[in-house]
């Protein structure tokens, strides 16, 4: 009996596809390890410091209120150590792209990453609170604090976005991409970790909601499902390539709210306390106080109704 | 060498976070162990329900049909029983936040809740399995009924949403809630268990669906990706809190068929056999049999195609 | 103290619900084992696959590039044989299901089937490279081609598609369309492993994008969320039953871009170059080169904004 | 930076020293895949089994005694299955050997010896029973049967052996030492499972015990630790190597005790009734209700004791 | 196809065995869950406390020196309040055998037993140390006390022992029995938690030591492996059954030294400084700073040596 | 509701406990990880060299013969990196005892070690081999030399101890440690990693067997459970502390037999071909070829025998 399949051989095709992969990117084809950081490292990381802010509702099962301090010593400080480790391997990557690799300097600056980050958890924390009250407010399917922390995905989705945001701001946006994509995958509501959104702000049922990398929003800001705010078109350089960083998204005042399906794009503003109607389709400036609806798309909607009778029908419990 | 991370320093802060959250909630700062259901918990006991009530396709791999009356009698005894446990901490949770906690009555509801929850159990899956063929029905690329058990994610949410509905129904809101945004995250169908849903419903592709909590839908409904059957506003008591469990959500009569992306909003009636094209946003009534398109919008659409020519272009195999 | 729950009862009811489907669906009701393929199974496989694919980046951790050989040709026949096992379970089922069971010769194309498919792999590998440089190429939030392989959903979705559609073209569509799920539910890209994509295929953000099972898609599309390539209805045989099979998706050519929540319905064609602009309806073939927008749509909306004051707002960091 | 370790080069001369082994040993070198029983399926296998003989002591935490029959149903067939598959891999691999394989007659024999191994599981719990009660009997530190289930390592070896043996009866002698060495690794217990052992067992402390494959053991017999029932010499044949399968190691008969470090070799008779003591060795029959002691042993000891005189020492609480 | 076991049956007929033997131990036959403390939960806890204990060297890998006290105080409060539910069990289950379950009184005293034991673990770890210490001195092969701490098996029976021993003497003796079994499998040393032990004992290599019920240990003991510290006989009452309780092993004084695979039997005294040869068998008692050797046995063999000639041997590396 | 367990107390003593022993053994009191090896990891490492040493019999379930070479090269690979953190871990930490930490002199020696120790195995399979051979020679139980690899525990510990060798002779003493007491725990074999040892070695039963740090034991030698090659006693310094290192233990030359029990005791030669008998006691050189008995004890024994009136027992089966 022979060998099923012929293994041997597409092992050494697959050889030459990475072989061709990293001569035309560049890529180092010595001997070597693991360069980039581990998604499954961060999402450990993530979860734990899940329970590091919110101990008795998302922190392990068996734990009490009086020990809670422990706890979060404990954790947040194995946490810290191996964020230590993702920060610096993302560091190094980034260096050996630009071919300047001086370790020592960037174990320093690691540190100096994980310890600003450390410093903002208090802050994170106070923040949450207020989205956590603002989405209480604003459901009235909401019945306490408590269900809303434990159940909704926009809760889910703000706790890795202000986490991300700092990995952002401190100069590791890798890591704070990995943290954002578990959220997107989780909730589906994919808010890039460059977004600058400010205290209570409430994302309901969130499916198919985008927050382009430049967006800024406001205090009490309320934002329904699908709801996009993205860019209209990014500039180029001489070779078409995009030039990053831009302002292309929509600054959102405080206040505002954003019904679902609505688009808004490129670098408009929304006004304070501006409401956008479901589906509409913004791409420039609204007034503070404004109200944007489709009403008269929705009667040209209605002219198409044809006719029928009207008859009852038993329904379900 | 001293400590890398000032730990102790953010320990007391984050201490300082949930004391000023705690008073503010008035939530007790007492010694004492987890006070709300358990979301690894819940999803344990879902999941092995799925097993008990479709053994053969989502019970354990190396079930066989002759044992599983076995099977089904021992997952089902002691998922009751942890199902029971779970029970118990949200009636016990939603006692306190009432200051009225009276343990024996409570003890004695809780099982009570979850004997009618076994009890429902077979109705479930009737109920289920006309969902199966009404996916299998309505979807020309389905090859059978067991694909469309094992791989639709419409299928899984109705799971969710069919036992979850149970759990709203005897008065565990928090658990139905729980089991719910399980669904949501796994398929992105996002069903409020209130919604009160007839047999041989059939959601197709699903991502972004949103069905609100007092939405009443038929028998023989079809509903396509992004559809949301929502609320238009809410009414608000004197202090601006919203007024909760009101019915703001639409009714859907038998035999409605709802495609991708439309949106119906407020207390309307879609009525019985009634077609509603997709991407139409629909905030009155729609009578029995009426078809509702967005011709005219397409025609708008029509005159803003700018000239091109048209050459052939080689496809992919 | 007697049994909490009625247990016995409630196993005989669930019994007779098993036994009323598979009557009613002409099933077995003899002794045996698990006729399908298992979910669990086949995640296990892709997610293998994933690193035989891409070592480095999505295989193990502590996986070092002068052992990547190594590690691929292990991990590779081994998942062969799993899948070989998976691959039988469907054409059974198959077979069964048409009552024509011929073990041996069904054995012998399920070997057949999976060298065919592992000849595909290295294939496979140069198409997926071509779409991680045209992700890096269209965003420009993208850093790296490693952060696009490492958080893009869009990559994810296409390393499953193009596993599943050979799935699906060698004959095994069942497995071809757990795998195309498992993306679905991570991402919420909804591809059907029936649709033909060229090189250099770029989804953005991705939640809610739908592609038929006969799509047809050229070289260098873009496609953003939401997007919809679906069928506008499908022809009924005598009986009212779907005929499954036919094309009844769009034909995209190359070079297209089609924006967020747009959606192009039945077997149009797209010619090559073509924009589609966001939130558009589209049931009509648009000519090569040409550009559709909801201009008029737009101008209608803006008439309905309300009058406010703008007015300065504080804006978070 | 070149490849830390010579891997190749290791790698070929790991290969060859297969190859010279399995041409020594004329073993395929052909493609194929495991042929031997697996050590962890086979722990499995028991480990449930011992769920199945004492449900509500060694069964899952969860159980109730109310859904016992339901455990034991479910656990027993799909562990009658799993060791289906494991009998089948050694006959199999038994008729290699000798060069005999009919696949189709192996396979009747494998559900044969399942059938009759599952038949025997009654009595074996009979048995078992029968042996906690003479530990409970036989031990002054023992205060409930239940302690002795859960913490004896005798009645651990005893389950082990009791099922070892039945498949060393039944002709698969292959599994039974694999489940008897898991014993002997968790206890320190090694009863080779050919040894044939009556009800009433008891075996004290037990670490060193030794029991050989041809012991036949009576009722009501007490074993202490490190006690030896071994073989005095084995005949050879013509080439030198041991013959199989000759009777070669003790008789011993009803309610007979052998207290620790006792050594009994060879096909000798311990006669109904006798008391072997501590540390003595036997190679000669020994007849009914005798007490064979070391005095002599120990007077001649006590001679060598030197002088000291006699102090009080405090001691530990 | 029919099933292939007839497990109907033999579920049929384990449920008569497990009637019977209820019936005969006036065991229960109601519905009701498990009973007895749990093996897997008291290995859990165990497990967790000798990390509480050497934090630095049996807790988890990650701990850094700094946040020690975080993870005792998070540790130890879980791990109390999982032993606390335990100690329930067990009282309860004692109760329930002698007809008196007031439960509300034991839990009290399950809580005192909880926080006497959590008193008692400072004092255990320095004797514990002083253990350690004994090891370091004792062993011309270690090379420092933390090797001994890390792989010393004589460590962690002490470990083990010291903790079961506090569990004899709170009166719950069955979770005691676990902890020392637990030992007893991983070690081969089995000593019955009962016995009263001083600081710095040394146990080395191990295998085979027996240490009984009441014996009483001073400091500064050493004892190899297979040393049997045992009962020579026991009282039994009226019945024959073992009176319970009673003394009936040795007493070691201060600095004694018992080498390998001596036997110590009966409640005999052995002097302070004693020093007991190897193999010898002792019921007598041993007079302080006395020697007993095996010199006579020794020379009676030495006379069966038949003769040989002595050739050289090449030996390995 | 106050806590219920003075947690904070208990934390404290335990902390000054650790405080006083770091004093005492001049250990760090600084901030810092983890110092010593991991015997998890050294675990997880042995294991799987197992599986390179033999691929298709301890190697992974669905190995298959023809990517056997994959195998040993990934896995190969990915241990040796493994093992050479925890050989760094154990230089640095014997460094660090002696005030001497020179990382970089350390990192070269390491992965000097690892490399001697990797090329080393090609060796350990060819002895191991022969060990193997002897087992099933010696053995008539032995059916083939496969169910030897796979169940004698006496093949296990040698598995363990050649690769221990390896380390001790490298200079990882502790390494060394951990991986002889993992094979100590799972068999009862004490084997210190000093020991040297010829080919063809057969344990049988194993239980109890200790060999110390400086035996010598040549080709073919065979040695029964509980026999013991230990030291009489050892040189002491000036300060009675044990001078390490010293060769204590004996030698054993070619084709000597060491029956079950036997002591050998300090730096005696038995020499080539000698046959010592079971539970003799030996302090003295035994010259090649001689047989040593127990005869004369064993007549003083028979002597002791009571009188007693033999009987007919029926047997078990």
């Amino acid at each position: 009996m022979s060998a099923l399949f012929d293994t041997r051989h597409i092992v050494q095709e697959l050889a030459s596809a990475r072989q061709r992969w990293r001569e035309a990117q560049r890529r180092s084809t010595e001997p070597g390890g693991r360069e980039l950081p581990s998604r499954e490292e961060l999402n450990r990381i993530v979860s734990g410091l899940r329970g590091v802010l919110f101990p008795m509702r998302l922190g392990p099962a068996d734990l009490r209120q009086e020990s809670e301090d422990y706890y979060v010593g404990h954790t947040l400080d194995s946490l810290l150590h191996a964020l230590l480790a993702q920060v610096r391997l993302e560091l190094r990557f980034a260096a050996r792209l630009q071919a300047e690799v001086k370790t020592e300097q960037l174990d320093e600056q690691a540190l100096d990453i994980v310890r600003q980050f450390a410093r903002a958890l208090p802050e994170i924390r106070r923040l949450l609170d207020t989205d956590v009250l603002a989405a209480h407010a604003g459901d009235p399917a909401a019945r306490s604090v408590d269900e809303v922390l434990l159940c909704y995905p926009g809760i889910l989705a703000m706790i890795h976005h202000r986490l991300a945001h700092q990995f952002y701001r401190l100069g590791v946006p890798l890591l704070a991409r990995i943290v954002a994509e578990q959220a997107h995958s989780e909730t589906g509501i994919d808010i890039h970790p460059g977004a600058r959104i400010g205290e209570s702000f409430f994302i309901d049922h969130g499916t198919g909601v985008v927050i382009g990398e430049t967006a800024v929003i406001g205090r009490n800001v309320k934002v329904y499902q699908a709801v996009t705010l993205g860019a209209k078109s990014f500039p180029t350089d001489a070779q078409g390539a995009p030039i990053k960083g831009q302002p292309r998204h929509p600054i959102v005042e405080d206040d505002v709210a954003i019904y679902a399906g609505a688009t808004v794009l490129g670098r408009v503003t929304l006004g304070r306390g501006a409401v956008i109607g479901g589906n509409v389709w913004i791409t420039h400036d609204v007034p503070p106080g404004a109200s944007v609806t489709q009403a008269r798309v929705r009667d040209a909607q209605r002219e198409e109704v044809s006719a029928g009778s009207r008859q009852p029908t038993p329904l379900p419990h």
